[in-house]
């Protein structure tokens, strides 16, 4: 624990690289060893939310971490459930990395009209609206009329209906995101949605299994792979 | 716990009201009890975390939660050091109620400058724009020449050098805001941040002890004084 007395004199980058130190030290003190591939995604969430829960409630499909970095590295547009998750994510280094952008649909006039209509939550409009704009257009494609679409990866910290929207389309084969990041958070339908998610094997994913999560999170991650992205090309 | 293999069919109010029955049937399975003029506040912050350390780690000064509701009845002006922090907060609401405004300058261009020239952090540097635009003008007001400055909370989910920064205005006596929401969340300076606005009695406040926090807790804790003001209104 911090040494509540003292101020420590430093420079953002070096509190940054100080907390994950501590992070670091405090993970191996509780015998935890987290795998080399996800360590960077895990440590982030953690350094979010200063909650340690994330070392063992994150789980990742198998490379999903690295999908997530090739899409962005890719251009990888960013879809979100939250304007307060899009708005944590560094779309600056986004955008540098491979001209990638995000976005979030909730608070769009179509969407709350689509949604009163279908007798749905926004949330689940607005991923409707996202596979609209990037799912599938296997047809198209196959007639040469459109180019292969761009990545695309989902990031969701609130609405489970978000995560269960996007399971049907998974199952209709109308929308397959690169990687899904499901990290609602709270107390009804919200493990169930993340249960959905790992129940399937056609796209990755991340999610934080039981109740936790957040559009905090759900930004950290989507940064920890933008971060770790950069840093692999400039090596 | 929710029964993993069981989706709920409710509305987004429905879910509302049911997660915060479960919030408070599992405080008391813990043998929590919530002061009544506080309970809101702390429900609020579990709700947006999923995470019950909030019951113990928040800490108010006497009649923090209702003083910061009256300001927002006055039309408070909200500061947050960031801008997911202002993008959680229900300024729609915030509106309706007092005419009050959400506010963040992290990203501001003069700002960016100030920070750099005198070599603080962005943060610190967004507080003193704060401090400039809503701070005391006791001469001015004992002049006649302004009226009482309007209500000001600002709400810090981040940046310790934000909360240090309040500290030393209150010191000075030049930027005292109505309430003071300080939730940072981190490894380094954060405890000692917060215990500086915990030892003074000059401002009101509402703290995250320890290390958790985060801006969707600072929007969270605004949110539900915007909600209580609200309803406290319409009885």
């Amino acid at each position: 624990m911090e040494n509540k007395m003292e101020f420590q004199q430093l420079l953002p980058h070096q509190i940054e690289e100080k907390s994950f130190e501590i992070i670091d030290e405090e993970l191996k003190e509780m015998g935890i060893s987290l795998k080399p591939e996800e360590a960077f995604v895990v440590k982030r969430a953690i350094h979010t939310t200063a909650d340690f829960d994330y070392a063992s409630s994150l789980v990742f499909s198998p490379g999903a971490a690295a999908v997530g970095m090739e899409a962005i590295r890719q251009g990888a547009m960013i879809i979100t459930d939250t304007n307060m998750a899009k708005s944590g994510i560094n779309s600056r280094q986004l955008k540098e990395i491979g001209g990638g952008q995000a976005f979030c649909f909730m608070a769009d006039e179509d969407v709350a009209v689509s949604a009163k209509e279908k007798g749905c939550t926004r949330a689940a409009a607005s991923m409707e609206k996202a596979a609209r704009l990037f799912g599938e257009t296997k047809e198209a494609v196959s007639e040469n009329k459109v180019p292969k679409r761009m990545p695309v990866i989902v990031a969701v910290g609130n609405a489970p209906t978000a995560l269960a929207v996007l399971c049907q389309f998974i199952q209709e084969g109308s929308f397959l995101p690169d990687l899904i990041i499901g990290v609602p958070v709270g107390f009804v339908n919200v493990v169930w949605s993340k249960e959905q998610i790992l129940s399937q094997n056609q796209v990755p994913y991340i999610v934080s299994k039981g109740r936790k999560g957040g559009s905090n999170v759900a930004a950290a991650i989507v940064n920890a792979l933008i971060y770790q992205a950069r840093q692999d090309i400039m090596i």
